[in-house]
Order: C-alpha cells, then sequence, then structure tokens
C-alpha cells in the first residue's frame, strides 16, 4: 500500500510518500510545500492544491493520511491553520483517495511509542524506520510520521473490519 | 464585471453570481452547497470544491469575494469553518481568479449601511437590489450580498490604484 502522510500548515506544508508491506516500510519521497505571508491568500492555498495534486499525480498513491492538526487558543490562527488543512485534505480528495485523519498524540504514540515526544524524537525515529529517507526538514519528518502511523493502523484487524 | 460571491460553510456554503455595469447590479444565480455531518470531511470538502468548480465554469465569473469568516470563540469550530473557507478560496483561484476577502461589518456596511445588521436585514436589501433573485435562502443572499460589496468597493478610487 502506498500512503501519502500530510503535515499541513500555511506557510509550511510536510508531505511524504511511503510504500508498506506488511511490517516492512519503505520510503519513497518527502519535502515541503512552502508560501510567505507577504503573498495573498488565494495564492498561498493554490500553491498547497497544486503542489499536492502533482505529488498525487507522480507518486499514485492509494490513501492520504493527514495529522490533525493542533487546535491553538487562539481563534484567527486556528481558522487561517484550518485553511491549509481544508486544501491539504481536498487535493488528494479530489483525486478520489480516502484522507484519514490522525491525532497528533495517535502519530506520536505508533511512531515514538510514547503520546508526549518532541519534535526531534520523531526526526530520529524516522531515521530508524527510513533509513534512505537522508537528511529531513521537521515538516517532512512529520509527514513521513503521519505517514507510517496509517501503515500502522491500516494493519490492524478493527481498521480491516470498518 | 460579472461576480461570484461566496459565504462558506462546513454545512452549508452560499454562492451567487452578479454582473455589475457601473451602478447597475444583476442578478444572475445564486444557491447552497450542502453537506452533511455524518459523511466524511473529505467528502464535505471535495463537494465544496466540485461545486464551486463547476459554478465558475458555467458562470465565468472575472473575480471572486468571500466573507472573512466570523472568528468563533471556540477553536476547534474556528479550525473546521477555515477548512470549508480554505477550500472556498483555492477553487476560485485554481482558475486563475482573484479572490477579494471582506469582514462581515464591511459587507453589512455596504449594502444595508450599518455594520451590525441582522440576516433578515440583508435578505430585504438583496431582494431591493437584486429583485430577480427572488426566493432566496438566507447562505446565498449572504453570498450575493459578497458579490455586492465587491462591485461596490472594486469602483472606488483606492481599489482601481491598487
Amino acid at each position: 500500500m502506498r500512503i501519502l502522510g500530510i503535515d499541513p500548515g500555511l506557510e509550511r506544508t510536510g508531505w511524504g510518500v511511503i510504500e508498506s508491506e506488511g511490517s516492512r516500510l519503505t520510503f519513497l519521497a518527502a519535502g515541503v510545500i512552502l508560501s510567505k505571508p507577504t503573498e495573498s491568500m488565494a495564492t498561498r492555498l493554490n500553491r498547497i492544491d497544486t503542489e499536492l495534486s502533482k505529488i498525487v499525480q507522480q507518486w499514485h498513491p492509494q490513501i492520504a493520511a493527514i495529522e490533525e492538526t493542533f487546535v491553538n487558543k487562539n481563534a484567527a490562527s486556528s481558522l487561517k491553520l484550518g485553511q491549509a488543512r481544508g486544501v491539504a485534505i481536498v487535493a488528494p480528495a479530489r483525486s478520489g483517495l480516502e484522507v484519514a485523519e490522525y491525532s497528533a498524540n495517535t502519530v506520536k504514540k505508533t511512531v515514538v511509542g510514547v503520546g508526549h515526544a518532541g519534535k526531534d524524537q520523531i526526526g530520529m525515529m524516522i531515521k530508524v524506520l527510513l533509513p534512505k529517507a537522508g537528511e529531513l526538514t521537521a515538516d517532512a519528518a512529520d509527514a513521513l510520521a503521519v505517514a507510517i502511523c496509517h501503515a500502522h493502523h491500516a494493519q490492524s484487524p478493527q481498521y480491516k473490519a470498518g
């Protein structure tokens, strides 16, 4: 199963593609989509949409997995983050992909073993689990962590049943 | 100038298309895109995206105008609203349209004359300004109000200056 993991954000949207066969995970690609606060909202969101659509067309994932964005206490910044997240969900959905959502804690628990792991711990585990990924930015590593989280959960009997 | 107005929401996204020539406004079309809480987030956002894209293709607006969503005090609901809003911005942007944003107060002030007008007042003013629109849902009326707001602001010397 080929999985596209996405860690959405208005300034930086991390993405990563892995192949999962049984318990074997293979790194395929990862990167970050950047946008600047000086650009218009339409331009920024359109870039996330266009780049993610290209990634879907290039890598043909069978499913997308996205991190449930941290809900900030500030409603205005939650709204902006939500806008990026909405686009990150709709880009794979438009190509017919199912989009699975995982909380940040579930991702950390699955990849690192504890729910409150730091960014550096996730980066280290990604190096162990996907040695071919090489040097990654934190956003790309987070996206790969979401993809790995889905690979694990998709194998559970509960997931297969429903 | 043909304007697509959008009032985004996860359950109901209002839309309306008007033609503006000088101070003359003509109603062309309006409606609401609906989604149910029982559907997956990907399905709901994909419907908003698909329907708005169809509307852009059918009506060929030259610009889109969107209401700056009310920022709820609840960060979780702001995030969901943001997701719908991000998709409502990216759908016209993907077709190359500029997307102008107006606060709810600016829309009300432009259309009704006061910043804190109620939904019913907006509906009544839409009937006066666009008599051919006929009976409208509140969401479609709000979307037409955003389009009218842009028609007014696009005529101001400041806007034309860039």
